[in-house]
């Protein structure tokens, strides 16, 4: 393959192309921004190492200021609080404002989980993924030799990777030679993973600083399908714990069985009773304050390739949930699922017991239209219409003796979803954008099943937003062997060099 | 307290009275029986530790040995087979054979579930149960000095108790210079708590040496309200395992919520149907093979002292189940309890994804009458109804590609129920000197909740039975931090060596 047309295919940025094409060490400019990936992937990003996160913003500062770009860091009201990292270029006329944003910190890592030869913080290259028999090939460091060859470190995927392609595609237009039409911000935050308990507080304090017309968020896989996409929304999320109570102490289930009242059977007839058979929720009014999805959106969701026959037979699914909706509509819905239940012990643990509680963590995402108090509130009132008594604490003694049917809901902070205008005139700009740098058609998504806190920067900042991923989708987000494919951070470089250049 | 007291109240045998009252070292009698007793609790005795299982057997016969006892092992087909023990006394002149059993081996631990300071097997000296504020007294040894006092391990109280007690009682005949009117025999299990897989087998290899006109078995906790008992009849029991499949692979909850079925949520909808708010099992026909009980027996239920007011109070139960029907009375009826139930995780170590699977354990207790083959079936029969597919292995991938609503349903080999007529002659005696022991009327109780393979011995042998039990209610038998009350010690040896002198 030659390396014109390698770069045709994944080069560089098209804006730099023409330049970089004539540019007799292309090659070492490769090779150098993978060598500074790999040093950057090598510092731990886990919120249980904040002196690794301070020192991904440090190096994340130095590849600005390598780049002609003032960085600084944005902190919260607490100077120990995580900072982000901001830049900024003004470009004289422009007319409007984008603002681009990824994080830099990484899902908490287990390196005993992760494959021989693998770890979290020693990046290597892979021929393919661990999962598929993948050999490490040798210490990650720059190469353009075979850019089908993964990265596998934490945060190279998600999404370290977002904040390398950024920087790189901003390198490209200024080895270009050309100037950006619109003024570019750049935030990349470090507690994303965590939940971005500060982001709020960040926004608020840095609000002068954040304003823009558009929020451009690079984060998350592509299709396995490989064509382009812009994400218009995410659904919000909120988890529910739910613990039913039976006897004081656990009890022989032959002495007490037929008469002790036994928890986990209580709490499945009140989870069974949520759903039905197709796994529709069936908890009155569940979808009553959820925005019907606009005509506009649905002739976009019926244009989206549809990926679950293949994701179905790959994943053994003789028949999915959702009477028959597309997977694409279902995932703009709201939901509710078992993340995890646990009562007593099974398998060769489990002994003949009546046990003293049971306990279910639910995962409720939330659609427009959907608040967090409300979704909560749905399952309480639910668990109230089936004849449990309804506490938020664990109950004492007395409460329990008093209250047949008592269970304990709680529920974490939660944020709900967000969702932009397919029609915005900048967001379409932006999809053109992609299309030309992809030469195929992008699709919009009305909405991807996963959560980001992006309506909380909607409702601190009033900007609309949209997401481009651009990593591969086997990339072991969130878990061991997380790795990004090469080839998609030269795509993604170039599909952002032509987003940055907007007007 | 003085000492003749106490020992009339709880004492070391009625026969044994009048010898040990006049013993200067009667408190050292009772320490060196509680510091042989700490020894043998600490010996590992669950079915994953067969070694320990056996060091449990070498030990009771070195307490045979002590009191004059010649033990032996008897062993099953397979040398490896957890071996039962043994011993026996020939009364020149006896015209009954009386055999006591009990069993050595305890149920599974999960040593991670037990309190701080206690183990399962380093036993130790409690005030009152940890579930009241238990605090840890010292080591297990030997100490008169409270008797109100509890030992703390594994097979404390179900069924080592059993063990001690009538090894001790033996003892308290010997020593009061008396001999024994029947011809005694002792036979000491290490299967029971694991179904007593072998011990059908052992009864027809050793048949000869375990004829005898009645079985005693020692095992269960007396009453809470303190009242003597015999009992007549057990049920069976047969542990049902039900596996429901979800996807391949974990899922993001976000990425794939409202398509992926949920295998949780499918279980859940299972065993919700079950049975109804009152805890009544729903399946159809369950019931219909029970015999329903006799005018004798609905008459000797009648006479049973409800305990269930007190201990709903204790257990802090509002309403139990059963839809009113009395405690005795649902104890002889056939039951189907969730023992433990786990899919994901709970807590602080719950994610957001799609479980793979999701696992139940049943405990189903059988009525006479109920035969574990169609109590399995009924299970099988109702999964299927529920459009359910069965399979008894665990599913190839193909199966799971091709089953929509996939369970795998497996169970324990199991054991019938059985029931002794109440009029039989030889346990009136047996009644009467409980009576007599205790100067109480002892409750003749048609059949208890729990469940011994005492079917498997009336088939092998021919003979009828009886159970005393003799330890604590509130002993956590099953459970973490398993207990016995060391008075409920001393009085059991007393009532087994009123027993042990029927003629």
């Amino acid at each position: 393959m030659n390396t014109f047309h390698r770069l045709g295919v994944v080069g560089l940025g098209l804006v730099a192309l023409a330049s970089l094409a004539s540019t007799p060490n292309l090659q070492s400019v490769r090779e150098r921004r993978l060598d500074e990936y790999c040093e950057f992937l090598s510092i731990p990003n886990v919120a249980a190492d904040p002196d690794g996160l301070r020192r991904n913003a440090e190096f994340i500062l130095k590849m600005m200021r390598d780049r002609g770009l003032n960085g600084r860091l944005l902190d919260g009201d607490n100077p120990d609080t995580v900072p982000a990292v901001f830049g900024e270029v003004i470009t004289p006329g422009a007319t409007h404002t984008l603002l681009f944003y990824a994080h830099y910190d990484g899902q908490p890592v287990n390196p005993t989980k992760w494959a021989k030869g693998l770890a979290p913080f020693a990046p290597v290259l892979l021929d393919v993924p661990i999962e598929s028999g993948g050999r490490v090939m040798g210490p990650c460091a720059g190469t353009a030799e075979n850019s089908e060859l993964r990265i596998a470190a934490r945060g190279a995927a998600d999404d370290r990777a977002g904040v390398m392609a950024l920087l790189n595609a901003y390198e490209s237009i200024v080895l270009s030679g050309k100037t950006p039409q619109a003024n570019l911000k750049f935030l990349f935050e470090g507690e994303e993973e965590a939940g971005s308990p500060h982001l709020a507080e960040i926004l608020r304090r840095h609000r002068g600083d954040l304003q823009s017309d558009l929020w451009v968020i690079v984060d998350g896989p592509r299709p396995a399908a490989g064509y382009p996409v812009v994400e218009f929304g995410v659904r919000g999320d909120v988890n529910v714990s739910i613990t039913a109570y039976g006897p004081k102490r656990p009890l022989h289930s032959g002495n007490y069985g037929n008469w002790a009242p036994n928890p986990a059977q209580r709490l499945v007839s009140l989870l069974a009773a949520m759903k039905d058979d197709e796994g529709r929720i069936t908890i009155p009014h569940f979808n009553d304050d959820a925005i019907p999805l606009t005509p506009t959106e649905l002739a976009a969701l019926a244009a989206v390739p549809d990926s679950a026959p293949a994701l179905a037979t790959e994943l053994l699914i003789p028949r999915p949930d959702g009477g028959g909706l597309p997977l694409s509509q279902l995932l703009t819905q709201p939901t509710l699922n078992i993340n995890g239940i646990a009562s007593g012990d099974v398998g060769a643990a489990a002994s003949n017991q009546i046990p003293t509680k049971a306990e279910v963590m639910l995962d409720l995402r939330l659609a427009p239209g959907n608040t967090v108090p409300r979704q909560v509130s749905k399952i309480v009132d639910f668990a109230i219409s089936k004849g449990f008594h309804v506490v938020d604490h664990e109950p004492s003694p007395d409460e329990r003796a008093t209250y047949d049917r008592l269970v304990k809901i709680t529920s974490t902070d939660g944020y709900a979803a967000q969702r932009t205008p397919l029609d915005l005139a900048l967001a379409t700009e932006v999809v053109d954008a992609v299309s030309k740098a992809t030469a195929m058609t992008t699709v919009r998504v009305v909405s991807v099943g996963g959560s980001l806190p992006l309506s909380i920067i909607e409702h601190e900042l009033g900007a609309p937003l949209l997401t481009i991923p651009i990593v591969n989708y086997d990339n072991n987000q969130h878990a061991e062997n997380e790795n990004v494919r090469i080839d998609y951070l030269w795509s993604g470089i170039e599909v952002l060099t032509a987003v940055l250049a907007v007007h």
